[in-house]
């Protein structure tokens, strides 16, 4: 099977390395409107083969497209004006809008709407990694707008990745994702910008930086080109899980204030429920 | 070396692991409020005896006190009561109050402050584990106030658990530990309380968890018996810090409202510069 890569960064390109090992993709032709990217995607030895959109996609049977959800808007209707039998795949965290930004295009079956659940704050060639969607979930979107033979070769795909893929409508996809994954990002983004700006001392947060701090704050190293995007598309879902991230931060900061010790170790019990869902 | 570790816990447990491992230790004497904690420390064999608290002392050259931090203030003054030439040390997360609450005390001497900045978001004996402490820092704080001995007796510990030994006063200590280590469990707790809440779907939570948001919301396990008295100690400094980060996120929040992207990506690339600190 020929797979074309669309945006050969973390994703495409860690796609790239386990689609190539697991035998999967015979070829990988990669298109990068960054010829940087291109160049980083041969030295790491990503792709077999760097080609124009429109060529790529005439020798493909796949064509994965990973690139910020901004850009999608733009690139997945060329794709699919290019298309004829060929399958094409998003990987992008928002899919509320971009579904309903193709959904009257003559192509529309041949695309399916996916959105694998793995990743790092690393972003780029360089960044791509071996088995980094081994044992997660992916999740397909609005399956029934897509042609059976289109959901069956991207299934075979995440299949080939040990990716567990389940289903779920797009508006559901969004609204569940800005708990699970975009309020995280803003939470590590605000308490870098938090401690950055009061604690001047930055010998004094390299010193003692613990493994809880490096863990809360770790996605605040993730890139603002991708992160912006998945926000502006995604906004009205994550104003409100903020607005509920910013009152509960607000109850703590009530009781601190009242001193009502109580009231927090109530909280932090509360939270601790997480561990029954979370191992 | 007699060591004797009262709370044998996360902390005191992955010690009494780590001391016995690299021949600092010879014996290795636990003392637990809990008898359930001394029967889980015997069968994980971290102690070599359990003995009451004068036993204890009376046979000991170090005795680590690591019990949380409100427990601290009423138990170190009894064992400073009761040493003679031996050396006693914390590794609690909180600092001034304590070495407040004892600074008039006739054996103060003997008393070394300290803080690991490590550990895990688990808690009890079965929660200790090997080499915890490798390449971390430790805190030794107002080592003015302990004698030259204590501390050189101390640092010999820490040096034996592969620790980098740094030296701050207490006030500054918990000043600092409220920026790179308090806050983010409150981040943490509130972030998993705000997914609670609102995400009643928990088979979605299950179902979409990635890596980014298991590694905000891990420390929302951590035990409130400890954190508690730590939020209450250290009450003023974290108030400060959490208005300074429910401010960041609120900053977030206004440039959704307002649809201000701009600012949005500025606010991003600012705190992506916790990359240059932590790599």
């Amino acid at each position: 099977m020929v797979v074309s890569i669309i945006g050969v960064g973390l994703i495409g390109g860690s796609m790239a390395i386990s689609l190539k090992e697991n035998g999967f993709a015979t070829k990988i032709i990669g298109v990068d409107a960054s010829p940087n990217n291109i160049d980083k995607a041969f030295r790491r030895r990503l792709i077999d083969e760097d080609k124009s959109l429109e060529d790529a996609i005439a020798e493909s049977d796949i064509i994965i497209i990973s690139i910020p959800v901004n850009a999608m808007l733009q690139v997945l209707p060329k794709v699919l004006d290019l298309v004829t039998t060929q399958v094409v795949m998003d990987v992008g965290s928002t899919k509320f809008e971009l579904m309903n930004h193709i959904k009257n295009h003559p192509n529309r079956k041949q695309f399916v709407g996916t959105h694998p659940m793995a990743g790092t704050e690393h972003s780029g060639p360089e960044a791509a990694i071996p088995n980094l969607f081994d044992n997660k979930t992916t999740v397909i979107c609005d399956a029934a707008q897509s042609s059976k033979e289109a959901v069956e070769k991207v299934e075979n795909l995440y299949n080939a990745l040990k990716m567990r893929v389940i289903r779920m409508d797009s508006n559901a996809h969004d609204i569940h994702t800005a708990y699970v994954s975009h309020i995280s990002h803003i939470s590590s983004f605000a308490l870098a910008l938090t401690v950055l700006e009061k604690e001047k001392n930055e010998k004094a947060i390299l010193d003692l930086a613990s493994s809880g701090f490096s863990s809360t704050v770790r996605l605040a190293k993730s890139s603002a080109d991708m992160w912006v995007p998945v926000f502006q598309q995604n906004r009205d879902n994550v104003l409100d899980v903020l607005d509920e991230h910013i009152n509960s931060l607000s109850k703590f900061r009530t009781y601190l204030i009242k001193k009502d010790f109580k009231k927090i170790k109530e909280l932090i019990e509360q939270s601790n429920e997480i561990r029954r869902i979370l191992s």
